[in-house]
């Protein structure tokens, strides 16, 4: 059978009808009124996600390029800054600043274990003459499933005073991030991910102590000119065409959000992370990162006695579920299951029953025939 | 009446059904085989657009981003550059060039005019030291319908020897540009224009001198790092999230356009373009473009007795068809036809019926009843 495909990855994330017809329809001029209004109404929703008074831009870009233009519209060149590096993602943030020539500091953690918090807070103190311009660090590593402690190295910028830049790829929509309250200079997201949505659209927003630093802040930049996408926005407008149709299922997307509400979509996010995790553990696998920082839209898996990309083959080929697989040196020693964005409690009982299906079949690990579903319904009713 | 709106700006473009639909279906994984075989087929079909053997790379940007890539990949700071301005889009290339710290030398026309080509003779024949890097220029200069002359200017740069840099956003799929044949180092384009699709994609093909020069050239990026495309697409890949779904509408407009065939695409942009501007004399109104240099994406018109903002409008309020307005200092003084992508004969009567009507009732120009539609009529008959 065809066409009855599902992704279980960590982005693309599956794409609910409604925006899909909202991005089927015949593009507007985004010039016109009718496009200004959707993009206030946009704003003013991105705004209600972020929880902040300020504009979230809306980028024709992957979540790396929103990242990069969070990187280079602050800072100069020779500049210091932190880079928190526990995986794939926080790895690529140094390099980014690395190809702008900023004097990059890694503090590094293994993959598959939380960035500890007392380097940063060591480093920033030592640097009592303010050197440090800015701390760089993924939320929600999608690569490892880690939760990295962002309040408490927040707490350690803030008494610092370097402006803190956020990767929120895989955390903005999955998990409370009140980016006004905590105070956060540059929050970075992508469309396919908590939003609903495919990929195409990078998200970003600024605090008004980046928009200053931004004043003096020499790196080169056009397409990636924050202040361009911040006079537009000011008027519902863009600097470039806008991808028209994304924003037309961003706007569906986020109507969908509001309808569903911040404390529902968090809830489910966690809900389904412990059902995902309990099942697992359940079926005699190893779930990758510790509990206490497990990501709420990805679960990497170490499985022992079977291969995990042997696993992977056999979900698609007999279930058709798309699992994602281990990146770099993680390759073929991990899989990662989302579950993240349109992803509801029977999503997950579908992808562990095919997940134990799989093992029974593979006849590997410990798997116990029901372990996994009945771990995972348990969980779900817990919470 | 709502939900009949007709564009007929250059860009976004009118997006056929079968487009749309491809666009609507649910995305799957981009690191998948099957999205590996749907990028090889659109590669091919890319290759073909642009008449050459090298790779054509997509990027998630918008037609801008797509200029930034092809120009800060090949060069480095302080690197002289030579840009043709006769345009909005003109102008934002230097830009980009300053942002960047190239030297820049403006080879400027008034806007509605073309490139003069001595002077890019002259001046790359003047640089016996072989200081000029690139010379930088727009084909079809969509904020005045202007088709500059990039063959003459091309035989000079190649006289010299510097790199060619073309925006070829609104002239690829609407006019003969054989990127091998011509020798261009780089050519960018925009999915809304040509492509037949909305807008999102960044599409850059690069010539084998021109990565020769990639490796030397010390501006910064990331993002916009072409050498990653270049590795990531002979593997039928992407360095990042590629906007899958509208690479899936990408795969449905190639296909159309390879079944119209490309002789079949240049002769309906050709008489589509004919048939406007014939149209557009017969109503007595001043086509802003020479003939001899006419764009065959878009046509700027300049009206005398009526203000070309008030026909925007009332073709807007009562036949909900939107056309483009002037930019900059041509606000209020032109308005511009798109005839661009998937546009054909029948929606040129309807444009130019509407526009006939629209100066009937708005009593201005010299229209005479009928003489539009005979005109775009006759024109359309003879091409």
């Amino acid at each position: 059978m065809i066409g009855k495909h599902m992704l279980m990855i960590p982005g693309p994330t599956p794409v609910p009808e409604r925006v899909l017809l909202a991005m089927a329809k015949h593009p507007i001029g985004h010039r016109s009124p009718e496009y200004s209004e959707i993009q206030a109404e946009v704003t003013e929703n991105l705004k209600w996600l972020h929880q902040t008074e300020q504009d979230v831009h809306i980028l024709a870009a992957s979540g790396t390029g929103a990242m990069e233009a969070g990187i280079i519209n602050f800072l100069s060149p020779g500049d210091r800054v932190l880079c928190g590096c526990n995986g794939k993602f926080g790895d690529r943030w140094a390099e980014v600043c690395e190809a702008y020539g900023l004097s990059v500091e890694r503090i590094t953690a293994e993959w598959g274990k939380p960035l500890d918090t007392e380097q940063f807070r060591a480093k920033l103190e030592a640097d009592t003459d303010k050197t440090i311009k800015a701390v760089i660090l993924t939320h929600s590593e999608t690569s490892t499933g880690v939760l990295n402690d962002l309040e408490t190295i927040n707490k350690h910028v803030k008494a610092h005073g370097a402006l803190i830049i956020v990767d929120a790829v895989t955390s903005l929509g999955a998990v409370n991030l009140p980016v006004d309250e905590l105070g956060l200079d540059v929050v970075a997201s992508g469309s396919q991910k908590g939003y609903m949505l495919p990929p195409g659209l990078g998200l970003v927003v600024v605090s008004p102590k980046a928009w200053t630093a931004y004043e003096t802040a020499k790196l080169p930049r056009y397409y990636f000119d924050l202040g361009k996408y911040r006079k537009a926005t000011a008027k519902n407008s863009s600097p470039f065409t806008p991808p028209v149709n994304l924003v037309l299922g961003l706007q569906a997307a986020l109507q969908m959000m509001r309808e569903e509400g911040l404390e529902n979509i968090f809830a489910r996010h966690q809900r389904l992370t412990q059902a995902t995790r309990a099942a697992v553990k359940a079926l005699g696998l190893a779930t990758f990162a510790p509990d206490e920082c497990a990501s709420t839209a990805v679960t990497a898996v170490a499985p022992t006695t079977v291969e995990a990309e042997q696993i992977r083959s056999t979900m698609k080929k007999r279930f058709d579920i798309a699992l994602a697989g281990g990146q770099d040196h993680l390759k073929g020693k991990i899989f990662r299951i989302g579950h993240l964005g349109f992803v509801g409690d029977r999503d997950i009982l579908t992808g562990i029953s095919a997940l134990e299906a799989t093992l029974i079949e593979l006849g590997g690990d410990s798997a116990q025939s029901g372990a996994g579903v009945e771990a995972a319904a348990k969980a779900l009713n817990r919470h």
